[in-house]
Order: structure tokens, then C-alpha cells, then sequence
């Protein structure tokens, strides 16, 4: 986000009905929308979104100059939706966190490539960060209004969404919008299939920034863009799509729990190569090293545990480690194969061999 | 908190009327509870503090082994008071950030250890790593039930608080709580002053472990504690108290937004000097360091805008720098004096002898 100077922030929870009002959303959002009073009557939501809240952040800032914009601010907050259905655990739930970036530029031309912008360090986030295969359709603006709007989708059997794909042309769309047009031909190249949304990009164009005041320093509306990812569903959605074939977890590195776990029998657990594998794995890998100290259960036992969490490098100091360790001693390596990572592999190695191993 | 084993979590905002109404708090926190309803006429509150629900997560986890007690688990999360008066910007708004920690004990004597132990952590983070002086008093448990508790406050003008506190002994009492009774002799050595509530700490027996089903593996009641930071109001608190003589804002290094700023001027911007220093710091200093390159200001004001958002070292690259260049470059180097942080002083020094200098 530092790259493209986007700045971080932290926005209220609550939106005054006052507030929601101004841009005619306080009734639209219906039956979706939470609402409170407090004890002097006044009536707030807790927001589903920011789009109001952040304009007027920026309406009420000091006199802006030219050079300030593109003006870009982000949050990574709770937000609340009053779902008919609540389902499938975190993926649709009454609260959620969302990361919600909002652009403010004096032209609708800056405002296109602000957009392009962003979204493209949204498919790095989603493609180079995460490793994830997304698609990106386009969408309907809906009730947040604005003109273009794209929608990022993660392959998904719960039928939450369907799409229609082009694999030749990346193009996309939502089923429900209607049929997707593309010039690939006979449409072979088109496939249609069940996804869930993790993301949700939009034009607004002047919106929100008439009705609240923002302004370019020529006192015209600020154009307007919006970014969201869903961080809370993004989870179960990539624990869906990585799902290996056994009951284990495979999360991408950057948000897998540990870099790698260590269990050790009961009897290792004082040797000085405990320590020595710990340091030598906290040195080549970042992200934390669990020691697994649950002496009591067995070692089969412990290592499904770690694999149902999605620790994704597991060593064992257990019975092959106490037999070589008089010689060079040996250790339980589990990690997934390289070039099938669907299937772990339990190789017996040295640590400089683990150590080259891990790479 | 890792160091005393405490695990970090996240619980949802809303907690339920069902939820709230096992412990009785539902009617007994009174007007301060911020509601909603959803559309299926469950109501819902916007947690003020989280007992009843850490306490349900407890008693939902499977089986304990005695030997995992004491349990620990915290959160630094958005907490909400319907308050009657929100006043004073950040020291006492409706919605807050609080780091709230509870602790579950198999008896009330390892309890009593656990309050001492978290409390000694607390009194820490307050003293070493803020470098705050906070004066630590008996309270009443009022609401929240229980037996002990102390509040953590720190001097603060706006009377929102007033405590009686012994010199001699360290014992302290809130003033609405009745007289302080210590045995230091004559009085001479209690004060009566001005203060704000930053930190509350309680053992709370039984109350929520009863009511929710948290058990000991024996099957009786476990016995809790809880332990909440205010962090929100910590940020006005501190900045009142560490205030210095002119519109300057001083904060702990661990809370200051940058560890350093450099103010360039329009000729120096693109000389390697600039990325020598910056890089310098960056190498001796934590914490982000923040180039000021608004060259169409003059350095005067640029100075007194970092000085009111607390950064507390600023090197000025201008007029000295540009004289000195040519034989060994010197640069404006302001910070707090040492011994007398309330003044800041300003030296011309080289690149070494600032950096002896930051030390």
C-alpha cells in the first residue's frame, strides 16, 4: 500500500444517520444495515462500509494542494451486515474484517488511472503475495452507485457465486448479469463455474464527494474510486481452494500460523539439538517456529495436529533423530512435494540437508 | 504477554442478549449498553468488555488438562460505552480501543498468583516500556463483581478522576471511595490530586465461570481474573502529561509515528547527503524514518509541524549544510535536551557526531 502512497487509518465503527443520509444510503442499504440508538436518541449504523465516513474525513481536511492528489487512505476494520443468512462459518458472516481503500482525484481522467493503479497491486496482493488463482469479472455497481466496477472471485464449490470465464481472453462476468461477450470465437474457450467473492473494486465517480463536500481545489466534486478485500472470508475461501487430499491445511507462507513446527520426544526435549534445530530453522525461515512440546500424546498424533492448522514444514526429533545421534544425526523432515504440493513427503535428513531442503 | 504464555484472540463486537443475560449484565450496565436488533428480533449489544464471551469460548474449548491452566488470552479490540457526556476527543469517547486480557485458574490461590504476575506486567509496560509514572489504587469492582481490584491512573487536569496517594507507602484510593487509610503517620505524606483512569484490573472469582459453564477438569467453577488497558485515552493522556513548555507534543519512543524526520531543503533533495542521512538513521534507529521534503515551506514551520505531532528528533538539511559541504557537511540537529526533556535544543553537528549524539 506504501508503494502506490496509499495512507493507513482507522475510522470510526458507528455512521451517524445523519451521515447516511446525506448520499440517500441510510434507507437503500435496508434491511442489511445494523442500526443503534444511543441515550440521547440519535440513530447510527455500525457501517458496512466507509464510503461516507472517509469523504467526509477528507471534505473536513485543511485546504488541499493539486500536488497532494491522487489522495489514497485505507483501513482494515471490523464492518457489520446484517445477513438474511449467516453461513459457512467466516465466510458469510454478520461481521467481518474488510480492508477498504478509498482515492480521491481531481479528474475523472487521474481518477481511471488511479483505478488501473490499484487494481493492479490488488492482483499482485492476490497473485504474487497470496499465490492465489483469481478471477476478475466485471460487475454491476449496485447501491454503492459510480460507473465501472470489477469483482475478484476465488474458484469455490458452495455455489455462493457463479461466473463466466473466457480463458483465452480473461474476460469475465457474473452469471447473474447476464451473458459474458467476448470475441474468442465459438465460446469454447468460455466456462462457467461456482466462486466466492473476495474482492470488490469501483468507479464512483462524484457521489459521495458532492453530497459530503469534498473538493478539489478548484471547488469542484473529487473523483472517487473504492477497493475492498474481505480478509476475514478469505481464509476459509483458501482453505477451500488449497484443500489437500488428506484433512490438512495448506495456507499460503504469508499467513500460514508458523514457518515450521519442531516436535520433539520427551527425551530430546533437554538435548542441546532441540535447540540447535530451532535456532538453525528461526535463522533461515522468518514468520515464528513453533516447538511442539506435547510429550505426552504420540508423534503420529501431533503431526496431524500441525497439519490441520496449516503449519507448512514439520520436523521431527523422535525416534530416527535418537538412534544417529551418535554419529551425524537425523531428522524427521514433512513438507509438501515439490511440483505436487497436494501430497506431503517424510524424508530423513541431516540438518544442513534439511537446511538446503528448505532452500 | 507471550512472556507470561498469554494467547492472543479476537472475539466478535456484537454479543447477544442470551449471552449477556447469564450473568445478569444485560439490565445492570444500565443505560451505558449501546443495542441493535437484526432483522430476525434478536438483540445483540456492542460490547463494552468481553468477560461473558471469553468465558463461553473457555467453556466450548474441548477438555482442558489441569497442567494448561493458568489460561491467559487477550485482545486489543474496539470496546463501546453509550457514555452520558463524550467529551475531551479521544479520553472518553463512545467507542474506544481497549487491550482487555483474562486469566482462568484451577483455585483462588493460583488466581491470586496469576493477578500479581499480570499485574507486575502491567505495572512494566507502564514504567519501562512507556516510561510513564502511574500511581496504582485500591477500587471497588463495581459491575463487573468479583473481589479485588486496582485502577492504574496517571496525573491528568481535567478532574475526570481524583486520588489520594501515599508518598511513603505507595497505597492509593479513589476519593469517591472514602478515605485513604495508611499507617505513614500524620497525613503529611498522602496527596489529593487530579487524575485519569488508564488501566483496571480485577479478580473476579466465579461469577462468569458459574453462570457460563467454564470448569475446572474436577468440574468446579474456574476462577477468573481480567486485566484492561485504555488505549485509546492512553494517546491524550500521555501527550497531556508529557506536554512541553510550547505546542510541542512529546511521546514514548515505542508510540511516537517515526523515530526521526528529516527536513531537506529544495537544493539539498536530490544531493546523496539526503540518503546518506536518511539511511544512517535508519541503520541506528527503529521505527520509520520520515523525510519532510514540503520544500515550498519554509524549515521554520516545518520544524514547529513536526514538533506538534511528536516526532522526537528532527535533522534539518539547509542553509548549514549547503555552507559546510564542501569541507565535512554539517547538519541542524534538534531533540529534547537530555536531563531537561521538556526543552528542545538545537546543535549543529556532523553525520558522526549526531550519531553519537542518538547514541
Amino acid at each position: 500500500m506504501e508503494s502506490i502512497g496509499a495512507m493507513k487509518t482507522n475510522m470510526p465503527i458507528l455512521g451517524s444517520r445523519v451521515l447516511w443520509e446525506k448520499a440517500s444510503r441510510w434507507n437503500s442499504m435496508g434491511a442489511e444495515l445494523l442500526t443503534t440508538t444511543d441515550r440521547h436518541d440519535v440513530e447510527w449504523c455500525l457501517q458496512p462500509t466507509a464510503e461516507e465516513m472517509c469523504t467526509q474525513l477528507v471534505a473536513q481536511l485543511p485546504a488541499l494542494k493539486k500536488r497532494m492528489f491522487p489522495l489514497l487512505l485505507y483501513q482494515t476494520s471490523q464492518k457489520f451486515r446484517d445477513e438474511m443468512n449467516p453461513r459457512f462459518g467466516l465466510l458469510r458472516a454478520r461481521q467481518f474484517l474488510m480492508k477498504d481503500l478509498y482515492s480521491f482525484d481531481v479528474s475523472a481522467e487521474s481518477a481511471s488511472e488511479t483505478y488501473e493503479t490499484v487494481c493492479s497491486v490488488y492482483d499482485r496482493i492476490f497473485r504474487d503475495i497470496l499465490g492465489l488463482e483469481t478471477y476478475k469479472v466485471s460487475a454491476q455497481p449496485g447501491v454503492h452507485g459510480g460507473s465501472q466496477s470489477h469483482e475478484y472471485h476465488l474458484r469455490n464449490p458452495l455455489e455462493e457465486d457463479k461466473i463466466q470465464y473466457c480463458s483465452r481472453c480473461h474476460k469475465g462476468k457474473k452469471v447473474e448479469d447476464g451473458p459474458l461477450s467476448c470475441a474468442c470465437g465459438d465460446g469454447s474457450s468460455v466456462s462457467t463455474f461456482s466462486t466466492i467473492e473476495v474482492g470488490h473494486t469501483f468507479q464512483l465517480g462524484t457521489k459521495y464527494s458532492q453530497a459530503l463536500g469534498a473538493f478539489t481545489p478548484e471547488k469542484s466534486p473529487l473523483e472517487m474510486c473504492c477497493f475492498g478485500i474481505g480478509v476475514t472470508r478469505l481464509l476459509p475461501a483458501i482453505v477451500e481452494l488449497l484443500a489437500g487430499r488428506e484433512e490438512t491445511i495448506r495456507l499460503p507462507p504469508v499467513i500460514a500460523p508458523f514457518s515450521a513446527a519442531v516436535i520433539v520426544s520427551r527425551q530430546l526435549l533437554p538435548n542441546v539439538l532441540t535447540e540447535l534445530t530451532l535456532s538453525s530453522l528461526h535463522r533461515h525461515l522468518g514468520g515464528g517456529i513453533l516447538l511442539d512440546d506435547r510429550v505426552e500424546d504420540n508423534i503420529g498424533k501431533r503431526i496431524k495436529s500441525l497439519q490441520e492448522i496449516g503449519i507448512p514444514r514439520i520436523v521431527v526429533l523422535g525416534k530416527t533423530t535418537q538412534e544417529t545421534m551418535n554419529k551425524v544425526a537425523r531428522v524427521e523432515y514433512i513438507a509438501p512435494q515439490k511440483g505436487n504440493e497436494l501430497e506431503w513427503e517424510n524424508r530423513e535428513l541431516s540438518l544442513n540437508e534439511m537446511m538446503q531442503a528448505i532452500g
